[in-house]
C-alpha cells in the first residue's frame, strides 16, 4: 500500500510539473493586486485555479463552474495545495448570480472554446465588472499546430476534434478571434498576445508535457467519439496519432498557440 | 521633377518602415561584439545587410550572395544608408571563398528556403567559422499561417508559393525544420525559438506592413506561376488573395511564425 500510495504521489508530481510547464507560458502575466476581487468563470476541475491563486496571494478569487463535479474536484484539489483564497461555487456563465458591477477582474480560460455564443457569455461577464475592471481570455486554437515531419494523417485526426467541438456548437480555433470577440463584446482598450508553444529535443520537458501528454493526448481522447461519428476511419486515425508522437522523436518539432487578451470594462 | 522624387523618397521611406517593424521582430536579438567578423550569406538585395550592421557597429561584414545584381542592389542600399562596416562580395555559398575558420559568426535569413540541400550549405558555412563560432539562421514557415476569417481559397492560394518553392528545390515551410537541419549539419548547442507575428486592427502598422504589404503582396506575387503551372485556376487565386486581404479588416487577424536558431561550431 505504501508503495502504491508514494507511485500515485510520484505520478501526480509529475502531472503537475507538466501542467505547470504550459502554465508559466499561459500565466505568466496574470497577477492581480491585493484586495482585489476575481472572478474566475468556468473553472472546470481546476486546472488553472492553484496557479492563478498562488500568484496573486492578496487577491480574492471566486471560482464558478455549471458542472457541480467539477466544483467539487476544483475544491478537492485547492484543499489539497493549501490555498485560502479561493471560493468555489457551482453557478452558470449565463445566469451569474452576482450583482452587477461586484468583481474587479474576470478570468476565463479555455472556456470560449465550448460555447456556441462566446460574444453574449463576454457580455454577461462585463456586467458583474465594475467599470475599469478587467477581463483575461486565455484560448487556444487547434489550427495553428503544424509539426515535423508534417503529417495529413495527422492533420486528420486533429481535424476530427475540431469538427467534434464544432458539432457540440463550440469553436476549436477560437484562438484567433479573442480580439474580434472582445471587441464585440463592447471591451476597450483590447490588446492580445500570442503564446507560442513551440517544443524541439532541446526542450524535453516540453516534448513530454506537451507534445506528447498535453497535445497528442487530447487527441487521442476522441478517438472513439470521431470514428463512432463517422469522421475518420480507426486505422487513419491511429495513422495520425502515431504521426504525432512520430513529431516528439530527436528530429520532430511541434508548434502550437495558445492567445491571451485583455479588455476593459468602459464607464 | 521635383515632386516626383520626393514621391519617391516618401514611398522608400514608407517601404523601409514597414520592413523595419519585421526586422524589429526578427533581430532584436541579432548583435554582434565589436571586433568580430561576421558572414552574412545570401544577402540578396540587402534587405536585413543594413540592418544587421547598424545593430553592431563595431562588428565588420561580409555579405555575400550568388546574384551580381543583386550584390549591386544591396551595395547601392548599404552606400544610401552610410553604412560602413559592411563589405559585399558575389560568392556562392556552395563554393565560398574563404579559408577554414575566417568568420567568428555566420548569418543566415530567409536563405535555406531556397535550396535543394540546406544541411549541406549549412556544413559548408559550419567549416569557415572557427571552432566556438556560431551561426543564426532565420526562415518562416509559410504552414505557420492562418487567419480570422478563415477562408479555404486563402490558403490554397498560399499553397500555390509552397508548390511554386517545392518546385523549384526549396521548402516554404523550412522554419519548423531549422532545429533538425542544424543539428544534422553538426552544429552543437543548437536552440531554436519562434518569432510569431500576429495581427489585428490595434496594431494598425501590421496590419499595413505586413498582413496587406508583405504577405499578401508576396503571395498575390505568384500569380502569373501558379495559374500557368496549372495550380490553381484565376478566379480561385483572386478569391484567395480577396480573402487575404479581409483579414486586415477591422475585425480580421493574422498570425504567420518565423523561427531563429543558433548553433555552435564545435571544437
Amino acid at each position: 500500500m505504501a508503495y502504491v500510495h508514494g507511485y500515485d504521489e510520484r505520478a501526480n508530481e509529475r502531472l503537475d510539473d507538466q501542467a505547470r510547464t504550459l502554465l508559466e507560458l499561459l500565466h505568466a502575466d496574470t497577477s492581480y493586486p491585493a484586495g482585489s476581487l476575481v472572478l474566475e468563470a468556468g473553472c472546470g476541475v481546476g486546472a488553472q485555479t492553484v496557479t492563478l491563486a498562488q500568484r496573486s496571494p492578496g487577491a480574492r478569487f471566486v471560482s464558478i463552474d455549471v458542472e457541480a463535479e467539477s466544483v467539487a474536484a476544483a475544491r478537492a484539489r485547492v484543499v489539497r495545495a493549501g490555498v485560502s483564497n479561493v471560493e468555489l461555487r457551482q453557478a452558470d456563465i449565463f445566469d451569474l448570480p452576482f450583482a452587477e458591477g461586484s468583481f474587479d477582474h474576470v478570468f476565463v480560460c479555455f472556456v470560449l472554446e465550448h460555447l456556441a455564443q462566446p460574444v453574449q457569455a463576454l457580455e454577461i461577464l462585463a456586467r458583474v465588472l465594475r467599470p475599469g475592471g478587467t477581463i483575461t481570455v486565455i484560448e487556444g486554437d487547434h489550427g495553428s499546430t503544424y509539426f515535423h515531419p508534417d503529417s495529413a494523417a495527422a492533420h486528420e485526426a486533429i481535424q476530427c476534434q475540431v469538427e467534434l467541438q464544432h458539432a457540440a456548437g463550440g469553436d476549436s480555433n477560437i484562438g484567433r478571434r479573442v480580439y474580434p470577440v472582445l471587441v464585440e463584446a463592447g471591451f476597450s482598450a483590447v490588446h492580445v498576445r500570442p503564446l507560442m508553444v513551440y517544443v524541439d529535443a532541446s526542450r524535453p520537458e516540453l516534448v513530454d508535457g506537451f507534445t506528447r501528454k498535453t497535445f497528442t493526448a487530447m487527441i487521442e481522447g476522441v478517438r472513439e467519439d470521431a470514428i463512432a461519428a463517422g469522421l475518420i476511419g480507426a486505422e487513419r486515425f491511429d495513422e495520425g496519432i502515431r504521426d504525432l508522437y512520430r513529431t516528439a522523436e530527436a528530429d520532430g518539432t511541434f508548434s502550437s498557440a495558445f492567445f491571451r487578451g485583455v479588455g476593459e470594462r468602459g464607464g
